[in-house]
């Protein structure tokens, strides 16, 4: 068992003043606790993106269409989304998984190559703000299309893997999921999302305050009932695929708000799922932070104010990781530069 | 001419809420306005690193012994630093100039692929606590030899250029120039570098003191002169190089806090020189912040506390550059993904 003070004590022998890499020691130190090894690996590396309707979005929670969301899935796929470009970008393999778009299946009409995947349990979920969003039963076979996805990845020889999300309206179930698993504050669970004005916010606030309301008495007596009934088919995969990958072993790097939300039912029907995962960045969404720190996360870029979504900023840091990867596997140490120990 | 307005409306049709990768369109922007494209390029690129000795190491201002200088220059160019490390990583071509350390030349010792370079002004600085620590002549000779890599780089066909720097001691002088060029405080200029306990901070504190009380008066008479006594070979050959590579119109990624006072140097000798730099990085030596501001830049990875120098936190932004320009030049729009134009 590699302690962090073991692994703080390795890099403090390389040749550098202590702790003089400040945040990059961090990322080092928190990816040789989840690999448990002084050589650890950041490729092959997997992203994974969920992509479900939403029928709250009726309610005008959102200031954009749902025909977004299929017309985001094809634009991901085809290679012109910002969550396409980074992966090529930073070398990662990316897959798309429509687990629930009011929108057709495209399996035939794109590329099989490009590595997209109809998985839909249901055309959209239900409109939360009038009644359960997804049955149980919709809720588990969500997990399951997730947790298929970090076993595949497993199979595959994947050592660091991604997940992110597209889906119109999806702040707001995560909203409301952050309120109820993160216990945060309405104020601040409910933000602006994609960019919604302040009608919209207000609309959303009313939405999740009432939804969170109805879930809360049965967050006791039926855990999953309760999750599904303000839950995304998107954010239920993203539960199962962070359970999945951490069974498996993997390293798991966290994008934003709506993953975060993932990752809180994930770590409440598989407690110790965060311990493999790494924050990548703080949201500009305000339920973001509090989330992480309910999961004792620590985001690397606090101050980007990422709020795209589809696993951008879990991207982003992917080239950082592997800078944090190659100070401790290839640094000299001082021994071997001969020079002598610092006090 | 493409103004920032240009750029952010370039940015606002990419298909992604405006503003929604907040820092990293903040990066791209400024990569766009310094290459007037929005095509801009991040590939081909160097870093060069300066390395000398320091005079004033002899007065306890720094807790390692100078000796150190010489065998980090090994150590970075046989491929065993943090910045050796960093610049394989992230693709950046690497190159090591001794402008003047007090240690032996080491061209018949190192492979000369390795990209080794001895310009050696002289053996060291002076002790800029008991005179000037450079001549008029000798500073201009070493920006000289940090021009000469500039004009190298743009021959060679580089884009994007960082340097940094190796060299036991050499805070001090980057505390005297911060204090001097910046007009920061003296409890703010003056930090631990690479590791200073409180005794020699306080001798630190003392001798830069001094050391600008000395140069002040000369500022407006001699300005060269005042800047040479108390800079360093390092500090004289990064400042050319930063001169010669905004002449040659190439994008400087900027480092820390030596580098920065490399930057004030150029800044003063040639104004405007700073519109072609992006600053990596705030690092924890508490000047960085004021002399960056004093340039007009604002850090991009400002809460990762690196204090290492070598030029690796301008190492860590190259892959978040390419980033940015992935995002600028790959993009759909949202005319070409045939989504309706958000209002």
């Amino acid at each position: 068992m590699l302690t962090p003070a073991d692994i703080r004590r390795h890099l403090d022998h390389l040749t550098k003043p202590a702790g003089s890499l400040g945040r990059l020691e961090d990322l080092a130190l928190r990816l040789c606790a989840i690999q448990q090894t002084f050589t650890p690996q950041t490729r092959p590396r997997r992203i994974v993106l969920f992509a479900a309707d939403h029928g709250v979005a009726a309610e005008g929670v959102t200031s954009w269409p749902s025909d977004v969301t299929h017309l985001m899935v094809r634009n991901i796929v085809t290679g012109g989304a910002a969550s396409s470009v980074l992966a090529r970008t930073t070398e990662t393999g990316l897959r798309l998984i429509d687990v629930g778009t009011f929108g057709p299946d495209l399996t035939t009409d794109l590329d099989p190559t490009n590595q997209y995947v109809c998985a839909k349990v249901r055309h959209g979920s239900r409109n939360l703000a009038v009644g359960p969003a997804l049955t149980v039963e919709e809720f588990d076979r969500a997990l399951a299309v997730g947790r298929e996805q970090a076993d595949a990845a497993s199979r595959d020889g994947i050592r660091v893997v991604a997940a992110g999300e597209m889906g119109i309206g999806n702040s707001t179930p995560a909203s409301c999921l952050t309120a109820l698993l993160a216990g945060v504050p309405l104020e601040t669970a409910v933000g602006r999302g994609a960019g919604a004005d302040d009608a919209v916010l207000a609309r959303k606030r009313d939405v999740v305050a009432l939804a969170v309301a109805a879930a809360r008495p049965r967050l006791g007596v039926d855990l999953r009932a309760a999750i599904a009934s303000v839950a995304g088919l998107e954010i239920a995969a993203l539960a199962g695929f962070f359970v999945g990958a951490a069974d498996a072993g993997l390293t798991i790097v966290l994008d934003g708000f709506i993953a975060t939300a993932g990752a809180l039912v994930a770590e409440r029907l598989r407690p110790g799922t965060a311990t493999a995962m790494i924050a990548a960045h703080r949201s500009a969404e305000p339920g973001h932070a509090a989330a992480l720190a309910a999961l004792g996360l620590t985001p690397m870029l606090d101050t980007w104010n990422l709020r795209l979504g589809e696993g951008t900023g879990a991207l982003l840091l992917m080239p950082l990781l592997d800078a944090a990867a190659a100070i401790v596997t290839q640094m000299a140490t001082f021994d071997s530069a001969g020079i002598a120990a610092h006090e």
